[in-house]
């Protein structure tokens, strides 16, 4: 047992999905929420700007005594995850192997599409991760980059998102997917509008829920679940931009009011 | 990566089932296989002599230097696990969480049945885990004491075995199980029997192949998969009893032939 709080860390309001999942299955969990929001989005950054912004959220919560870190973000996991697990001695967990190994799981045909930024995809992560696992898949990546800012801005069920995510999406239709990773944390805040675009018989895969299941895993592996009956902390989070924005997003996605967020620099 | 093998240990055949998904799910990985068939069944002994036999076991596959340990028998699981995974710095997994959290996903009426050995029934570690997870799960458990046997006997598909499943699973016809775990490792391959005598409506739960899902995690997480391209060594198959049963059901259920049996004293 383990009383110590979760920390989540993204490139702004898209771990929250991640988060959300989270509190649902982990109820006796406390979790603390980092979104660098001001540097946000890490998509169009360089390999060295992600991996230095990364570190920065981290030394953060490592002061706050987390028990374990998930890097909400494919972004920064894509860049980072690897070099923070070797240099740390609690669990760090990323979302690209959960959401790879659910959509092998997933699809008959064998045929698997991923959607992403820009950085993601040019890391080529997806499918090495799914080809390391499985012989006999085909991934086909699309780069999303306007998506991510759709979702900061608030602009998540505009008109001007269905138009967008339609016409990005379009290449999929001359394509045989059956599953279709959203490889972004932000992405399933459009997960109606990716629905629609690409169709009712596409399966899609939210990788942060997918890292929930692996949460709840290795919590129960290195036995570290907190206390069923403890007086439970409240979840804090901080963003690096305004609070103001920040504090909309995550009470309407999350369904709660009175959120404890606080403005940070790093 | 780690070209070492897995070691499955089990009181005799049951935990065969739990190889047979191993091998389908990772097929890069060696599996080292210890079946305890001369002191079997475990389920009627003390918790005192299942540690013994157990800790026999563990001692003789770290000599084989395996890197991970899977202990694919409910009985010990419940009575062992803790201990061994205390004393050893590899992965040890057990077959009860899994299942158990397996059992939670699947059951939509919050009624779930676990059938399983006499030792494993009184040790009530299924109800114990499901209820530490969940706060609404009503949990009937059943101990079914020659199942165990009609399978190490081979007599898994004869009328007499038909007869006595039917029997022994009666009570649950009183109950509104939507959910039941197979318990014991041996109970797979009394699968057809089973989901006959409680209907087709309820859904079995396999609790080895849901180990073989964590063993996936797991070993994804500590970085020890084998790598693709290795020369992979032959499963090997230890059993404290005679050869030729053990080999018999091993070729019959895993559907391959000219295994590699070999007797052992503990």
């Amino acid at each position: 047992m383990n009383n110590k709080p979760i920390g989540l860390i993204d490139s702004g309001v898209g771990g929250l999905t991640v988060m959300k999942e989270a509190i649902r299955q982990l109820p006796n969990e406390t979790f603390y929420y980092v979104g660098d929001t001001k540097r946000c989005p890490y998509g169009p950054r360089t390999e060295e700007e992600v991996l230095d912004f990364t570190w920065d959220m981290v030394q953060f919560l490592l002061k706050k005594d987390i028990k374990m870190l998930v890097i909400a973000c494919n972004t920064a996991t894509a860049v980072a995850l690897s070099n923070i697990k070797d240099k740390l001695s609690i669990p760090v967990l990323g979302v690209i192997q959960p959401g790879s190994l659910a959509a092998i799981r997933m699809s008959k045909n064998r045929n698997i599409g991923v959607i992403a930024t820009q950085g993601t995809v040019k890391s080529e992560v997806y499918p090495q991760t799914i080809q390391q696992k499985t012989t006999d898949a085909n991934v086909v990546s699309l780069a999303c980059p306007t998506f991510v800012d759709l979702v900061e801005r608030d602009m998540y069920t505009s008109e001007e998102a269905w138009k967008e995510v339609r016409d990005t999406l379009q290449p999929f239709n001359q394509t045989d997917i059956d599953t279709l990773i959203m490889g972004c944390t932000h992405f399933p805040l459009l997960r109606p509008l990716i629905q629609e675009a690409v169709g009712k018989k596409v399966e899609l895969i939210d990788s942060g829920a997918e890292t929930v299941n692996l949460m709840s895993t290795i919590l129960d592996y290195e036995e570290l679940n907190a206390s069923k009956n403890s007086q439970k902390s409240a979840h804090q989070f901080f963003t690096t931009g305004e609070v103001e924005p920040f504090q909309k997003i995550a009470e309407q996605w999350l369904k709660q009011s009175d959120l404890n967020v606080q403005h940070i620099s790093l």
